[in-house]
């Protein structure tokens, strides 16, 4: 394989099989809050990842009956013949750049609410969903059994028809029926669909035989099995049932496609698990009892690794979803030889999140991810400049960065500079707590890039005036001079500073330029924020050998990363390191004797002794230099423009997307540019007569 | 006005602005989780209300632009002029049926989060956004303000094309910009819009002004405001500020919609707010400062109250949103003297928690509520009975009397038996605890219908046996006779019952039942259920003076109730009732000492002495008659079903809505039953290009 750089056997076709992977990248199923809501933003977004080199490109799951409806979340849906146009575009646009389209259909069981359709929950047994809501599955009788098979098996002739090469049964996550048989955890049933192993296996033989059936040999059939819920002895083991699962099945279907369960041990952040490939270990012995390919997941990225994974015979697929969104052109840059140019997952589960909100995908290292259909985006193309011919960039954080590299691209000089002795701004600083070290990814991918560019000046140590800003007669300037941490205690509940005099007060900001508090007393942190970076925080002074308190308005800590799929390993380790924790309150004051806190619903006041506080709660906007430069210079500038968090504060995602947005739009007509902000899909208004 | 029965006040017309009400009933914008996103259904429902009687008939809010994006909640969207074909459909709808149309357009501020959309998001001045999320407001500048202006003025004017009579200004709820800028809390600037009221209340003015002027008197405009926030000296208040604004702007709006703030403030449930009219001592002083028409509301469903506001020169217009949702034909039921048909809203606000999870509306009491376009359902008409002639309910609970009452409706002779020397069921049972009377309406409203009817034959104290039921020689039998809460521990966090011995265990069924636990220690209340239960009989053992402690995996108490606007007052109350409150913790095991808990997290154990312990888990369907019906007297029977709590525990809204269903599904065809669950809107597939 020319180019592929002793990768070559990433790129040898592999039989699944009555179809063929042009090469081993596999973008497995992943959620990305399009599905039935947004179909044609899906094609686009699955097209991408297509034209990028994977091989097969998967759907999310896709529900295949009214009783499995998880509304209002974005799913697949193909619940009958309506959903096939939109699943065909996805197909289309996959088939267009040679990849194969797969499509993961599920009936989730009692993990479905219903919510939407209000029809009944089905499940192995009676008991609550799996959502807090007051509402019980119903153990499925054998005519829902035979129901729920032929609705399966109704769902994979659609496929086919909507022109998927391959069909996937999934029991995996703790999610669909498949798997919630397979569990003795949900499955109690005293008949032949429970008990053992055998029996619990029966309903997902089932389905694997009559979608093989269904299909007759045009499309393959994967399977997708948790091998392992990571709950030792309390729930399967690889090693155990998991094994003995692959072993009953083996050679049933085409393809095992193999990771853990649930969710929150699948996608682990690189907070919690820093290792690629750490599901290795789980999924491994897969290869030994069958002799079907076998694709894995671990947010692979590193070439060496997926190299040696398939020559040792340990996966045949180099799976990723993770991988795949922060870069859909990570095969192609493989194969071309242009590994740098990876832009590597972080593992931030910024894209799981936008998910968990129902709107679409969107990742903090790839700012085109999700806008594919939207705003024509093409992660790897962008057009060339027009009438000017430089810019400077003020800031080097991630708004500045991508904004610097993206002007690079389309062919301005372009001048970073930067006030602090190195680059990077906020990915950085925060890449310097505990757990969050893969965040400089962000600024290490776009540095190196920059780095190579003739048409690219960069500076460090380079505080500039506004005077000095006009004096160097750039005429287009991109502010993004960031935002720091407030430490007057306003914020989300009070928008007034709070009564605080006689102790230390500290901010983020001081803690990720190497400060520590006092040692000579707790400090307690008050979490106005409820995002992410006050647990961090407490999880790095504990580390230090602080004594910490963490006291927060909200009811557990970081709030936020329930939608990262972070939030019980933030709270577990925060109390296992030691740090108290204080829900449920508002501070209200402090003083030398420490702090006065109230509770959130009643106002209670408690006091709590601490020798130093550290104050989380919101930003302030760094505008200072932009605003004088509007104000005093605006007549030397054709464009100034103030982006990323020091226009509006966000994520590290916003400020990436934000400077993307700045060099893309620069030279563009402004009606064309505004016009992006409305563009939607909209509801058919024929009936159910669709488009 | 014949046959209004001394109500005739109600029926006089009312000018507003150019048009005319053609009475007094209104129905004030509420959401409904269809939207943008289901704008048939919405289109159907809108059309429903109308067709009651309902003078005029509003959206909710609606979405005016990019910047204002409450993505994935489905409120109405006027962006620009591609969303214009959706609410004409309901315009048409509305006025089909004589009723005047009222759009609720709303920039919603920081209170969007923007992210479908990911613009930047806009406030008064910089700050967190309403939701708890890293992403900040920025200030909006003097240009922000004109394009604002803008956006309201272009939006009016595509309000006009779609076909609304009435077009609101929203400074209510605290979830506009409109509002935003008049309250000190949220609107810090040092320039005209803000400090003096006359200046925070410079943007509201403007946009009255614009939009009357935009619209050119061919429609009305209306002002929605919030005259209070219910928080005393701490906000808006109505004798203080809330007045002024009134007296500033008294007769620039041609309707006054008057009503507190916040949102669960408006919208109080009866559990907390038992009295109708409640808002009444806020709003009564805006006719004394306007001569325009004025709206008020507060669950108003007895005409006598209605009549009285009217005449005493209170109101001009009878606003409603939750009674129009419990009965769309209020107005024309109080018009024909039909007083004692209307089904009265329980205050559960089961309609907003639909809202707050993104799918359609629905409603304890009506069970069509919702359902006008996917199911064709009509709160008042179902099709005449067509082949058999008697049908048996066994249990009167919600399902079982919107059952006998609908096939009642039909024309089948239904014959309803009860065990208990009640009927009601669990609408009885729920309704004789603390806060809950007003549930007790849903059985009420039903039974005073079938002790009507010629056709219908009910027993009380009618425990029935699988040969007694087949005797009757009924061949339709509908079994709903629900469920009974567990006692083993068995539930959401275990599936397996608990090791509890040498206690005491009650259930929810207990207390109802009037059981207390013994007075000589502390009850556990142990609540893995996470609704609304165990925070209600919490409260009724406290306030029987019981000493209780509540423990619970989730992390705050009655989690489900923050769905429905309750949980703040709910954990408060059990705060203030003096109720120990132990969050995310589980029950390990209890015995004669007390209880061992588990942290949610680490499962660390910690010891909660107790004397007796009430499981709050899960439920147990009643299911044992009809089982031993279908096992042995099948042949008995043309239909023998199970419905309600007994099939699917839920809500008592989820046993209405089945009762419903089995009733309007007798003796119909079952494809064209089943094809129901599938109906659904579409997305076109067209770019933007819409149906």
């Amino acid at each position: 394989m020319p180019g592929a750089n002793g990768y070559s056997i990433l790129f040898e076709p592999v039989k699944i099989g009555p179809v063929t992977a042009r090469n081993r990248f596999y973008q497995v199923p992943h959620c990305n809050g399009m599905g039935h809501v947004r179909p044609q933003a899906e094609a686009a977004m699955r097209g991408m990842k297509a034209e990028g080199g994977w091989a097969v490109v998967s759907t999310q799951e896709t529900e295949i009956h009214p009783t499995s409806d998880l509304g209002p979340y974005a799913e697949n849906r193909l619940w009958d013949e309506h959903d096939i146009p939109a699943l065909r575009l996805m197909t289309e646009k996959v088939h267009q750049h040679g990849a194969l389209a797969a499509i993961q259909l599920a009936h989730n069981g009692h993990h479905a609410t219903n919510h939407l359709t209000r029809a009944p929950v089905l499940g192995p047994c009676d008991g609550p969903i799996d959502t807090v809501f007051p509402k019980q599955a119903r153990a499925m009788d054998k005519e829902d059994i035979r129901n729920l098979r032929l609705w399966h098996r109704a769902a994979a002739r659609r496929a086919k028809e909507a022109g998927f090469d391959i069909v996937y049964i999934y029991a995996g996550h703790q999610m669909t029926l498949a798997h919630h048989f397979l569990l003795p955890q949900f499955n109690g049933r005293s008949d032949e669909y429970g008990g053992s192993l055998e029996n619990r296996v029966r309903l997902t033989r089932e389905l694997l035989e009559e979608t093989r059936e269904e299909l007759d040999g045009h499309c393959a059939v994967a399977l997708r099995f948790a091998v392992d819920q990571m709950k030792g002895a309390d729930g399967m083991q690889a090693q155990e049932e998991g094994r003995a699962v692959v072993e009953m099945l083996a050679e049933l279907p085409d393809l095992w496609d193999v990771n853990v369960a649930d969710w929150s041990n699948d996608s682990q952040t690189t907070r919690f698990q820093p290792q690629d490939g750490f599901q290795i270990p789980y999924v491994e012995f897969v290869k030994q009892v069958t002799s079907k390919p076998v694709v894995g997941v671990g947010r692979f990225t590193s070439p060496d690794l997926m190299t040696s994974l398939v020559s040792k015979g340990v996966l045949d697929l180099i799976g990723a979803a993770r991988p795949s969104i922060a870069d859909p052109f990570l095969p192609k840059k493989i194969e071309e030889g242009r590994i740098e140019e990876i832009r590597e997952c972080i593992g931030c589960n910024i894209c799981v999140s936008a998910d968990n909100l129902g709107v679409p995908i969107r990742c903090t290292q790839n700012p085109t991810m999700g806008e594919e259909w939207r705003r024509g985006w093409h992660p790897e193309k962008i057009a060339p400049k027009r009438n000017e011919t430089n810019a400077l960039v003020i800031g080097s954080g991630p708004a500045g960065l991508e904004c610097a590299l993206q002007l690079s691209n389309r062919g301005y000089d372009v001048t970073l500079a930067e006030a602090a002795p190195e680059f990077g701004g906020r990915a950085l600083r925060e890449s310097r707590l505990s757990g969050l070290a893969a965040w400089k990814r962000v600024a290490d991918n776009r540095l190196w890039q920059l780095q190579q560019r003739a048409n690219v000046q960069m500076f460090t140590d380079s505080p500039m005036t506004a005077a000095e800003v006009a004096d160097l007669e750039i005429p287009n300037v991109f502010a993004a001079t960031g935002s720091r941490w407030l430490r007057d205690g306003s914020g989300r509940s009070s928008h007034a500073p709070l009564p605080v005099e006689g102790l230390p007060v500290f901010t983020p900001d001081d803690i990720m330029a190497g400060e520590l508090p006092p040692a000579d007393g707790p400090v307690l942190i008050y979490d106005d924020d409820q995002a992410y970076i006050a647990g961090v925080i407490a999880h790095h002074l504990a580390a230090a050998g602080r004594q910490v308190i963490l006291a927060t308005p909200g009811a557990v800590v970081s709030a936020f990363t329930e939608l990262t799929l972070e939030q019980a390993r933030v709270q577990t380790s925060l109390i296992e390191a030691g740090v108290e924790i204080i829900p449920l309150h508002l501070l209200q004051s402090a003083d030398a004797g420490g702090a006065t806190l109230g509770c959130a619903y009643t106002g209670r006041p408690r006091a709590v002794p601490c020798a130093s506080l550290l104050m989380v709660t919101a930003r302030q906007r760094d505008a200072a230099l932009y605003e004088e430069l509007k104000a005093n210079h605006a007549h030397r500038f054709t464009t100034l423009e103030l982006i990323g968090d020091a226009a509006s504060p966000g994520l590290i995602a916003d400020a990436v997307y934000a400077g993307h947005m700045a060099a893309r739009n620069f030279e563009r007509d402004p009606a064309a540019a505004d016009a992006d902000w409305f563009r939607r899909e909209l509801i058919s208004l024929n009936g159910m007569g669709g488009s």
